[in-house]
């Protein structure tokens, strides 16, 4: 077989339209858009019949595992503009000891560029940016999504400007900037790093990346539900933990499992997806438990998992429909569970997960405890980014000088 | 297809025996053994004729592309002994920008388990500790070992002892810490931190990992060499350009080759092999340059690029060899040339090297600009970490606040 074949195949595409996730007004395809006329993010829309006939099962199989073995159900339409920095197929790690169960297997996110699973959406986002013409973007971020959307849009000379909130964590910061992104700290949340990108998109300055404010970064993450569908044989896992921050991840699984099903590749059944949020911004769970089809924003958000510190999403009812059909739940674990998590499960089971992966871990122990899951459940439970990216405790043993040792001791 | 079918699938082993690598003196397969009689790296023998028999390059193409489905060609006998943290084949990125050509491409190990390529050799010598009943391991390391080590071990319940130079990366101590395993900081090299270790192990205190004195880490290494020959439709590539501390990846990979000849998988064809060394610390350039076969301990050794920071290798004579064998050259860059490589590359082409990744890319450079390599000649540059690992330079936007961005001025 030739190297990275799914780079450098063309392969037919299947695009017929966008379509308003609220209303289900269509716009046209291979243009720019944002979000609909009534202010809700797009859907791309697929001649699935197409695509079932160009592509089998056993076709998509029998090639190179990355996430461009997915361009019959992408949008990207000529080969030129595939975008990669190796993006591999992530694999399933089971935690028999931290997790409980040897059926609990962790999602391991971080192995993607930059090191999360924001990789999966701004590959596809800036492939299509490129696509379109787009020469400068800006993005509000907690960090992850700037990186990546740095390292890709820099690949092909596109020019980034990210706003994060000023306690995103250094490491994220420094990333974007040697990655050829311009990045700004504000004393702000997300959402108000947003209000920035959004002002400077209406007066002409740049294209707003913002999540689900463009329409491809969800096609980019649907590739999760692909993944897990091909990795479990075509038999979906029986629940799905997903910390959820704008949700486009758990969104783009949803209408994954859609479209497979419509290809007759997997059938009617769905894992139940498990929202989990902290404590500290739980506003979907908050919306979940009221029974409200939107969430409000919430105030005073604070949590260590960065990436969940999503006040406010512009996809929440996308959200809480994709939980409710799945009779899933949305839930909502405390710091101190998210920290004990993220030792145990690296002090056990040899994996560090980020806090947002904590979060999975914890909320699933708390489901188990409560009887939400079975402990023979095939579960999964997405790690989105590298715990390498997020401050470590400081080690307990710190300097022993050479003569000093006595090996006795130890 | 199952899900990690590498991991759970019984499969026949072919290891004969093991074999001084000085003298070919025999020593019995399935045992505890580290260094030989003569004090040099011993070497596992596989009948590779029983491997061809039992495993066509087509089985062995169709089954997933982890670490694992090498099985035929490594040494642990029971699937119950494979420990796992998800070894995925790691892609093969194109740096075009940067790297000036569009024929080389880095092989990207900062996306295995705990960051680094650490991980191929301790996944394999930690499964065949398991098998053999070790339940206390030392080691020295310059960080990335010691965190794979500490990760694997603890997913076993193998006791782990980490000794590094107190200089190491803080983010590797803390990582080795929170995967369970003790580290202590030495003031010292990693040629002290050995002195330490084999001390312990010489009083019978622990068993002895340092790279070449346990004999399976290799065989681990190893697969970096299988894999690319897999990559790269089994015509190898023109040059490999490996940054060169201890050498295991270098050694393991040319032991690799010679397997696959044997098998009838490639040719006599080799990659010209460049062992890549930092100016503050180069013995194997040094005793290359002077013809020698075994190179000196070199003094006050000092580099960025940590991973390279080894003044003495056991397995010298060995890097010595292959790289004559090959046709290639053991070659020296300095700290600048390896921090502007990094920075380059992150830059322009988004991908974040660690500073041995780009010690080879400096290399590179410097070798197409001799004529040492030439630019329509397939390159493979190994990233041997993330770059995530590593202190970042400080963003050059620091903090901007809210109210006072000014959108025109960005
Ligand atoms: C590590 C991590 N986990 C989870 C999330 C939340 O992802 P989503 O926006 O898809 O809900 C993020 C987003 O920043 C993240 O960085
Ligand atoms: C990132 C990195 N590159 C290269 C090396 C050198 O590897 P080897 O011992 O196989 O020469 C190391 C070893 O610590 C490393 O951590």
């Amino acid at each position: 077989m030739a190297l990275n074949t799914n780079l450098t195949t063309g392969r037919p595409t299947f695009v017929t339209h966008l379509e308003c996730s609220m209303t289900g007004e269509r716009y046209e395809a291979d243009m720019l858009h944002g979000l609909s006329r009534v202010g809700r993010p797009l859907l791309v829309r697929y001649d699935l019949e197409g695509v079932g006939a160009a592509l089998s099962k056993e076709a998509l199989t029998s090639r190179e595992t990355d996430l461009w073995r997915w361009r019959e159900l992408l949008p990207v339409r000529h080969t030129s503009d595939v975008v990669s920095l190796g993006e591999i197929e992530t694999p399933l790690v089971p935690i028999p000891k931290s997790g409980g169960s040897p059926n609990v297997l962790v999602k391991d996110e971080g192995r993607l560029p930059t090191g999360s699973f924001k990789a999966r959406g701004l590959v596809m986002a800036v492939s299509m940016a490129k696509a379109l013409g787009v020469t400068k973007i800006a993005m509000p971020t907690n960090g992850n999504a700037g990186a990546a959307l740095a390292a890709y849009a820099s690949r092909v000379g596109i020019e980034t400007i990210i706003f994060c909130p000023d306690d995103t964590p250094e490491i994220n910061v420094r990333e974007v900037a040697a990655q050829g992104g311009r990045v700004y700290r504000v004393n702000g949340l997300i959402d108000d790093c947003g209000a920035i990108v959004g002002k400077g998109a209406a007066e002409g300055r740049w294209f707003d990346f913002s999540t689900l404010k463009e329409p491809y970064r969800i096609e980019g993450k649907k590739t999760m539900g692909l993944e897990l569908a091909a990795q479990f044989g075509w038999k979906l896992p029986d629940a799905i933990f997903y910390p959820t921050g704008g949700g486009t991840g758990l969104i783009g699984m949803w209408k994954a499992f859609d479209e497979l099903e419509a290809l007759g590749w997997i059938g009617p059944e769905r894992p139940r997806m498990f929202a989990v949020q902290a404590s500290g911004c739980a506003p979907i769970v908050r919306a979940f438990e009221a029974g409200e089809e939107h969430a409000e924003r919430w105030e005073d958000a604070a949590t260590v998992a960065a990436g969940i510190r999503v006040p406010r999403a512009v996809g929440d009812f996308l959200i809480l429909r994709a939980v409710r059909a799945s009779g899933g739940r949305a839930v909502a674990v405390g710091d101190p569970a998210i920290l004990k998590a993220v030792e145990d499960c690296a002090r056990r089971d040899g994996l560090l997960l980020c806090p947002e992966g904590g979060a999975t871990l914890a909320a699933y122990r708390e489901a188990l405890r409560t009887g939400l899951v079975d402990e023979d459940e095939r579960v999964v439970l997405f790690n989105c980014a590298t715990g390498l990216k997020y401050p470590l405790p400081e080690a307990p043993q710190t300097l022993d000088r050479f003569a000093e040792i006595d090996l006795g001791a130890l």
